[in-house]
């Protein structure tokens, strides 16, 4: 639920400033998810995530339906990032006055969705009118075993660094619907901007599996997300852009742009791809033992901090900065 | 979390078009909280709460500090209505490119003292920008337990009908702050509208007592949430207008604007004093034992649907009309 750089700094600055703490919080402001202590059932995850018209979305790229499924799918990448369950969902929606019934429609049609797709009812809700650009608020509840929540700061130099799906889809999908190229012949790049699948069987598989030191879901950017991972945890990292998964749209782009692919792996936002760590003596087994439709790709290793973040592209080697999508210093 | 009117039957139609459905979710959309069953362990509550800039508050008439103490004190009115205690509340905040970074801490200068006051530890949000008007959303995890809650939809014809506190404060407040008056002469309004406190000490010690049959918090005017709790249990109601605690300040100043302070009393929004019925047997024990600070007054009773909803003034009777504070319609 927490972005990248000028908010960033703004959530700490807050964080500071707030005086009641409360044992029963294990992980507040500073991961994907706010994680509660229940006694003795699983841990309660929370997270929200506010979109808002002109700022996070275009209604000239994004059909009703799909800013719906979106808006859901966002918090539950939060969820899966987090390792848990989604439980519920809470909608609280602003609506401008030009907004007739039959779009707010369209927009739960899409809530709907994906709240069917990922077995996560929605509870309840709050819906006032706003006087012009829309924003919707979606708040996640959900479960993980008790102390078993995946956080971003359990990685230890020598773990493997791993990205599940492919890299660039969604940056492209909208660079495409922005420019007059023929959006047919990115429609896979398109949809992953439009309908984003968090990755929550993904998630449950690896809990299962074992061995995963910490994890973040990719909202800003691959860079901007190892920024965060490798902070929290203390760390540095090594990743070799020669393993980056690309995605197919993405390298095709990029030809089209001129451009190396490889910055679009690392700066497209709204992934809602998994980074995590793994220990290093499972990544064979992972490799075997995981048979879904979605990659799982080994992409570097923690170092200590003192080495720094490090990208490895051929015999180069280049500092990762922390840059992403910031909606808060646009 | 759920306003009258026009928003009301938007919410109904929303809810038809919702497909997933869940055991767990004990009540959904159509109280103050939804209700989530947890298993073994208490049950859990969940409000959402908009604030929108321009339409719910104008920051002529509210400090920020008020404003952030406000945001909080209105969902953890939510809980109050269900019976429970919160555990934590996470705040979605859109910023306009007009606000310093000490606004955005004076803002959470107020949540944190709310925060402190009510034992309800802020566990994280999401901070966005915004083109121009703020909007806050606050969304409170409670528990309350299992099977417990106070709903709107337990009253029977007999029940008494009680109110907290006393009624016409919030909307003088505002009236008094938009006019040229001496805001000084109406202090405790003021106080009322700007920092509201949630009934949360009140709500606990009723549950305790026993007897309630269903509670409804007084965020868009009497008049409103009398026709809710009717309509979810299936009753109607005699209400007496000299029953009706009126608050000092509201008869002062329906003095000045030659108005009845009845109409004050029946439409003020943003009172957050509870609204609830209890088994008539036990009036008489709750007078005697209730000795907190804030009154407990009995205002009417509860009749069968077909006799409507009547309010008995003198020895005229009129129909009660489902009239508040609806943001949605403005």
């Amino acid at each position: 639920m927490e972005r990248a750089g000028g908010e960033f700094d703004l959530i700490r600055h807050i964080q500071a400033g707030l005086s009641v703490k409360s044992e029963r919080i294990m992980q507040g402001i500073g991961d994907d998810a706010a994680v509660i202590s229940a006694g003795s059932g699983p841990d309660v995850l929370i997270t929200t995530d506010t979109l808002v018209e002109q700022i996070h979305f275009d209604l000239s790229t994004i059909p009703y339906e799909d800013l719906g499924w979106k808006a859901l799918a966002v918090s539950l990448s939060d969820v899966a990032a987090m390792g848990g369950n989604p439980v519920c969902a809470v909608v609280a929606l602003g609506v401008p006055r030009s907004w007739s019934a039959e779009t707010v429609d369209r927009l739960y049609r899409g809530i709907d969705d994906c709240s069917r797709a990922h077995d996560c009812p929605v509870a309840g809700g709050d819906t006032v009118r706003v006087q012009r650009d829309s924003v919707i608020t979606m708040t996640v509840f959900g479960e993980v075993d008790h102390g078993r929540a995946f956080l971003r700061s359990g990685a230890r130099p020598g773990d493997d660094i791993w990205v599940t799906g492919c890299l660039g889809n969604s940056e492209t999908g909208l660079a495409v619907l922005n420019s007059n190229a023929d959006s047919s012949m990115y429609s896979e790049a398109v949809s992953c901007f439009r309908r984003p699948v968090p990755r929550l069987r993904e998630s449950r598989w690896l809990r299962s599996f074992g061995g995963v030191t910490s994890m973040i879901d990719i909202s800003d950017g691959l860079c901007s997300e190892i920024h965060h991972l490798c902070r929290e945890s203390e760390t540095g990292c090594r990743l070799y852009a020669d393993r980056l998964p690309l995605a197919d749209a993405a390298v095709k782009w990029s030809g089209v742009r001129g451009q190396s692919p490889v910055i679009s792996a690392m700066e497209s936002g709204e992934e809602y791809e998994l980074l995590f760590t793994l220990e290093p003596a499972l990544g064979a087994r992972l490799d075997k033992e995981w048979t879904g439709p979605t990659a799982m790709t080994r992409i570097g290793e923690m170092t200590t901090a003192s080495s720094g973040l490090v990208l490895v592209e051929a015999d180069r080697e280049s500092r990762i900065e922390n840059r992403g999508w910031d909606h808060f210093r646009s």
